[in-house]
């Protein structure tokens, strides 16, 4: 069996793990990252080294329509986002917070899987491939122990986007060939990516956490907190120090 | 009740036909014109006239992914989808159009209902809207009479993806709000669309069928005739010619 596959990857910690894992199942691995904006854009550097080190092909997705005012996330237009001080007070008390990105995994997933969708009618088509022979997989790296609330982390939201993507898909209906969405950190805490990590012999070291995007990371946003908690109950010095 | 709405407007016949629809049912419309590389982009100045015309915001969101090669598809990468003549006589017989995009349906639904979201999220938390006053939906112009082999235009696609995005966004998760997937023209026969057309009194003086997308319509590609055949059966001259 030929695995085709595409991870998504940021450049992260996560990302960069999920990467590597995939690395061990499929046979023909594509990473992408998309440039959306995020207000760590370090990461797609980070991103780019990863690829690299781990002799992966890198597809880097442009999305410019999510930086215009347009969309409502602190995330990816944070100047823009008018959003008061008692406003974020109110909404800390709220299921989903702020940094989410309006359908953000169904737009990266569905781009994802056409590119995927498109790698394959290739061998199918052009190189005349078996289709019995082949099995299709996106890998990323979600996690709902620390990011519970985000509506498009959940388990039952990848099983339900898996068959949107067969029934919209040549693929799936013409081929028969269902797009795996492979979700291996989702229940794992932070300690457990980075037992994961160092055991797979990720390149950790070139990954990048920090929101704030400056030269080094900044060691007090959420995501550098997070991450040195990980480290810290790993056990384990963080090697990107 | 507020009805907010985005209508997917290419610039052609049906989608200018069904943003006039829209026009009729919500209070707040934004059509959205993709970019994506499509052989027939002179329809895109097309666009830009018809939401002058009807008053009409519009916003044009460029995917430059589609156009590049890893894209397979004869409708955005013409000169790079290395097809042959017998392959395509293969293909013929075959239910999937050669013209089908990995995916494209999924992608432009996720990326609308992703900036409906935004609009509608603005409204409730900056604007203080009641939400209980609030729809939402996207209007399309896809059609199984003339279409009827691309997977991503059957209704039970539509249903399908509907519940992808209530699940994945906040809209449908926090606020309760659900996005109407709206495609009136789905059963219609062309006669029948460009009826309705007149009868809303659309701007189809300004809208561009052609595939070839030279300075006028070639008369003989796919979709000229097809339109032809349309007003023909409807017996109505085209304001366009």
């Amino acid at each position: 069996m030929t695995n085709v596959a595409i991870s998504l990857l940021s450049g992260g910690l996560d990302s960069t793990i999920v990467t590597s894992y995939a690395l061990k199942y499929a046979n023909d691995l594509t990473a992408i990252t998309f440039d959306y904006g995020q207000s760590h854009g370090r990461e797609i550097n980070s991103a780019q080294n990863i690829t690299s080190l781990l002799n992966v092909k890198h597809k880097l997705i442009e999305l410019p329509f999510f930086k215009q005012s347009a969309w409502y996330s602190a995330l990816t237009n944070p100047d823009t986002f008018p959003i008061s001080k008692s406003t974020q007070d109110r909404e800390i008390g709220k299921k989903i917070p702020l940094t989410y990105v309006p359908l953000r995994n169904t737009i990266f997933l569905s781009i994802a899987a056409g590119l995927l969708e498109s790698i394959i009618l290739k061998k199918i088509e052009i190189g005349k491939s078996d289709i019995t022979d082949i099995t299709a997989s996106i890998y990323l790296g979600p996690n709902i122990v620390d990011f519970s609330g985000y509506p498009d982390c959940k388990p039952e939201f990848f099983s339900q986007i898996s068959e949107t993507i067969r029934m919209g898909s040549k693929l799936g209906t013409q081929y028969g060939i269902e797009i795996q969405i492979q979700t291996p950190l989702l229940h794992m805490s932070k300690s457990e990516i980075v037992r994961l990590g160092m055991e797979l012999e990720s390149p950790i070291s070139s990954t990048w956490s920090c929101y704030i995007g400056k030269e080094l990371p900044c060691h007090l946003c959420e995501s550098c907190q997070l991450r040195a908690r990980g480290f810290s109950e790993a056990g384990i010095a963080d090697p990107s120090l």
